[in-house]
């Protein structure tokens, strides 16, 4: 989950650290810390908080060492997994000769510490990370490629690695296991790091690390050799994105921004999909023949993009009359799953890295599924693992609550379900291109919600002190509450929860009492009468009910605290406009509530580990 | 949800109705009300809360009237779904002539409501119910069968009705469509309830009142006919449970009973289906033929029966590699759900009258699907609906939050497991013997595990005045979180929530701070490491963790606040002692918050409306 950088070259390292670690803050702000040579020797700077505290450090101490310059370096942005959040537990340790960076998890630490205990190796910290650094500081004799090499055949889990030892200055040395890594070289020299965002100021041009290969960066070049030191030609690729898109433009926060851009970002998605106003994946190299032969679908995914897998799974399900379930990636991939020939399993991530979701891509490889992702980074591992590859276009997101990434697999999932079933024969090309449009005029109606946002925000002002919320809804409402109530929590830490409507008296509903807010989704028009008769039922207890509605549907006035009506739209696609009223709730309490709303205690934008 | 008391006969009516409405407390307690013929006319007294403060009302009206007799009268019991909780809102309604008491919903009482309006005839309450009521009453001209045939004619919804009319003394009407009634002819008169349980002490023979079918009680007879008046003979049930069974014995509350008759009411599930060490349906007259040809299973169930469903479908799934899906009632109904001739729908409710259950059960026959239930209640509707059922023999539950039944659904789904893989040969006979002895083992585990009730009490103490709480597993332990948390949630009213370990760090860890109780399940030893790196990620949030391991699992100190340890036992049969100790923290946190442990507030036993 943590971000990386490494730097060798021409210019001040501590800048170039420091600034790539502003760009990859998003994944982690627990802790972060810098190493580098500085006058032959390494120097480490490392604090608890977020990267500004780290620059204020480091800047303090330039003014006390007048301005001492540092070619050379490694830093780190920690998400907390093994220990506290403290100084020490943070990046980067040294043992010894040795001194790394790590993002991932090794998971027998605790062995390989009792054997260096054994040999008077005693950690300080008590992070699995520094129990790296002491074995291949025991390990190392000057070869630097052998005493990797060693390592990492004692070590199980997923790491990524940038390491420098204290007698060869000025080089880095890089390996990775499951977790990200990409490089390039420029003519101000060469850097590495966990993401290209942290690049993309200095080349548009890089490589992805491959797996249990070393990377040997240097001023004048980078190597790539595999475990042997054997040399590997790394495949370059070319960075397409604009990085102002990463900018927070007019926004007062990434949130804000990135769910006013879910207009934008849908039609990216969608038209590049349509042709002759039907869907189409001739460009996305995604062939009909795949859909046939299909008998079941499995959706595998984690949080938000779990969610959309909700959606898509009803979707998928009336239009194709397949059996589709949806799992959770870290449960799928410790279940021995059913899957066979007959099943196509489509895994969902922003960042195209979260560990669960690429085991779980990567097991049901292994089964012979057929494999589809819907991803939003280019060239990530879950994009390169999977057999064919739906990219959402949504551009970079920063904010750690997703909302325009979320959006984006909606759409994609609504264009595989057309194309599946027009491909099929399940739906003829009339009824093919309606649906399109219909698709297409959700993000209209999409676009219109965003300008209800000073009625959200009074709610928000109104529920900001609240303890408890819940989410309710029947159908498609229902997986859409999922989403609105990890949104809502994640930011604002009001605990709440969704709920299936008529699931609530099966216990929940004892926690239903006088104010307690209770958003009512209720835009399906097939359910209706039920829902009203659900929400007549906490009402009855007195709750602050958030009604949300679609234009023309009746609600007498006593059922509700406010009510949020919808422009017309038809059952299947209210969960577009609906989404934007969740996420303007979540953003506006957390913004009332005073907290960092792109940045939330605990969480992480990219969750490359278990 | 109501309960439903009617009496007409030869000894003091309001006593025979204060106890029937005792009895059926469990099915609400909002309010409670009764009318009764007294000097010719029809007298009515309700309150809101306990059917104790109606019994205070009565007896103060007795001494007060010098003690009348009454021998005919109808009972309520309230579990408020239209309407807030206020003696006008509480049961019987009168109207003109007609006085009736109501369980179910009517949904078109809104549309109703407008054309009695303009008849002049306004109700007084906010109730569904005295719409019925004024309709009732503007349709009577002395012939009750003809008014009840119109009545019904224009009523939509679920309901049960007991009626007076003023002019028709010591006379009970009574119809139900989908909402329970049972009914009984004795000595001393006849009796008609939502329940056997309250016509047990009067009779252990009754008969279950067919839907749209009119029960006119008199003195000296019960008449069964149709909607025209044609008489129909009613087929006779006779009673087997014992009705001490239903006292609470030692215990202080209900549930605590009922936890500890668990190691009994197991046996009693399991052992009649053991013939020659192998699981055996024949007594249940469920054919080996049901399981060949069945491609697909679906379980279908609310609340905690849909729990069981969660760890039945991880057995079903293991053992007969056939894919398995869980849905929740209220939704899959609505649904659309795909089912074909090689499903196999299993619907399973404690009280057989849940309303969603019984609807998608019926939806999947219509389908074409195979159904069987697993049921508590003998001749409930959903038992009558099936092809197939699977009898709990838990005897009756009391408290609303359920424990036995629970458990016993458990063994049913195992050695349903058990069966189905033996007669498809996909498991050997002496593996399928294993498994049984494995089965019974862990009810041995579960009645060890009864006595670590004073560390959980403990427990609770330092967890009960806290906000929110987290439930966190893996696999097995997070199928049985997700009961934990409902269980926890429903009485001590703290708010807890239930997640896969792995996806914690998805958005709900923002809410894990310093102090808040996280209970940690990892007794499944497959992924005990993955669950450990889990449990440090809350640990180093300062979470107050009780983890929960079975013997020789080591776990460092550091990682817990509490440990209990399981005595040894198969990762697959966890479940069943560790259901036990969160059914005691449920109950002990309930009880040291001073709650009503046996009756939360809002919630009911059998959920017989959407």
């Amino acid at each position: 989950m943590c971000g990386i950088i490494g730097f060798t070259g021409y210019t001040e390292a501590k800048k170039v650290l420091i600034d790539g670690l502003t760009t990859l803050e998003y994944r982690g702000y627990d802790s972060a810390g810098i190493a580098f040579y500085q006058q032959g020797t390494i120097n480490t700077i490392k604090t608890t908080g977020k990267v500004s505290n780290l620059a204020e450090k480091v800047k303090a101490l330039d003014t006390l060492e007048l301005q001492a310059e540092s070619s050379c370096g490694i830093g780190h942005t920690r998400w907390a997994t093994h220990g506290g959040v403290t100084d020490t537990n943070a990046h980067p340790h040294t043992a010894g000769k040795v001194t790394l960076i790590h993002n991932g998890i090794i998971e027998n630490y605790r062995e390989l510490e009792l054997l260096l205990k054994k040999e008077g190796r005693n950690p300080i910290s008590q992070t699995d990370t520094e129990i790296a650094a002491l074995l291949l500081d025991s390990l190392y004799e000057g070869d630097a490629i052998k005493a990797i090499k060693q390592t990492v055949e004692l070590i199980e889990g997923a790491y990524a690695f940038c390491i420098l030892f204290a007698d060869q200055p000025e080089v880095i040395y890089s390996l990775r296991n499951s977790s990200p890594l990409v490089a390039c070289h420029t003519k101000e020299g060469s850097i590495i790091a966990s993401d290209m965002v942290a690049l993309i100021d200095y080349s548009k041009d890089y490589f992805v690390v491959p797996e249990m290969h070393i990377v040997t960066l240097m001023k004048d070049k980078v190597k790539l050799t595999d475990l042997d030191g054997n040399l590997v030609c790394p495949r370059m690729l070319h960075v397409t994105w604009d990085m102002t898109a990463a900018k927070k433009g007019g926004y007062p926060h990434f949130m804000l921004k990135e769910i006013h851009e879910q207009p934008e970002s849908l039609r990216n998605t969608i038209l590049p999909r349509v042709q002759n106003k039907l869907p189409d994946f001739t460009a996305d190299n995604i062939p009909d023949s795949l859909f046939h032969g299909i008998s079941r679908i499995i959706i595998t995914a984690c949080g938000t993009a779990m969610h959309a897998g909700l959606i898509g799974k009803m979707m998928l399900e009336k239009l194709l009359r397949i059996p589709v379930s949806v799992e959770v990636a870290s449960e799928f991939r410790y279940q021995d799953p059913i899957i066979d020939k007959g099943t196509l399993v489509i895994t969902i991530s922003q960042s195209g890295e979260t560990a669960d979701t690429l085991a779980a891509l990567k097991l049901s490889k292994e089964r012979g599924a057929a494999t589809l992702s819907i991803v939003n980074v280019k060239g990530s591992s879950i994009a390169r693992e999977s057999d064919y590859v739906l990219y959402t276009h949504a551009g970079p997101e920063i904010a750690v609550a997703s909302t325009k990434a979320y959006t984006a697999q909606l759409s994609c999932l609504y264009l595989l379900a057309f194309r599946f079933a027009y491909a099929t024969g399940k739906m003829e090309k009339d009824a093919c291109i309606d649906e399109l449009q219909q698709l297409l005029h959700a993000v209209s109606v999409l676009e219109e919600v965003l300008s209800q946002d000073k009625i959200i925000e009074e709610i928000s002002i109104q529920v900001k002190d609240k303890e408890d919320l819940f989410f309710i809804g029947r159908g498609l409402d229902y997986a859409l509450s999922c989403e609105g109530s990890i949104k809502l929590k994640e930011i604002s830490y009001i605990h709440s929860e969704a709920y299936a409507a008529g699931e609530l008296k099966h216990g929940t509903l004892s926690l239903v009492t006088e104010g307690v807010p209770v958003v009512a989704l209720a835009t399906q028009q097939k359910v209706y009468s039920k829902m009203i008769s659900n929400i007549r039922e906490v009402k009855a207890r007195n709750a602050f009910v958030i009604l949300v509605t679609v234009e023309d549907q009746e609600a007498e006035a006593s059922i509700y605290d406010y009510h949020i009506v919808l422009p017309k739209i038809k059952d299947e696609y209210a969960p577009f406009p609906a989404a934007v009223v969740l996420q303007l709730l979540a953003y506006y309490t957390s913004l009332h509530r005073g907290l960092n709303v792109d940045q939330p205690r605990n969480l992480a934008k990219s969750v490359t580990v278990e």
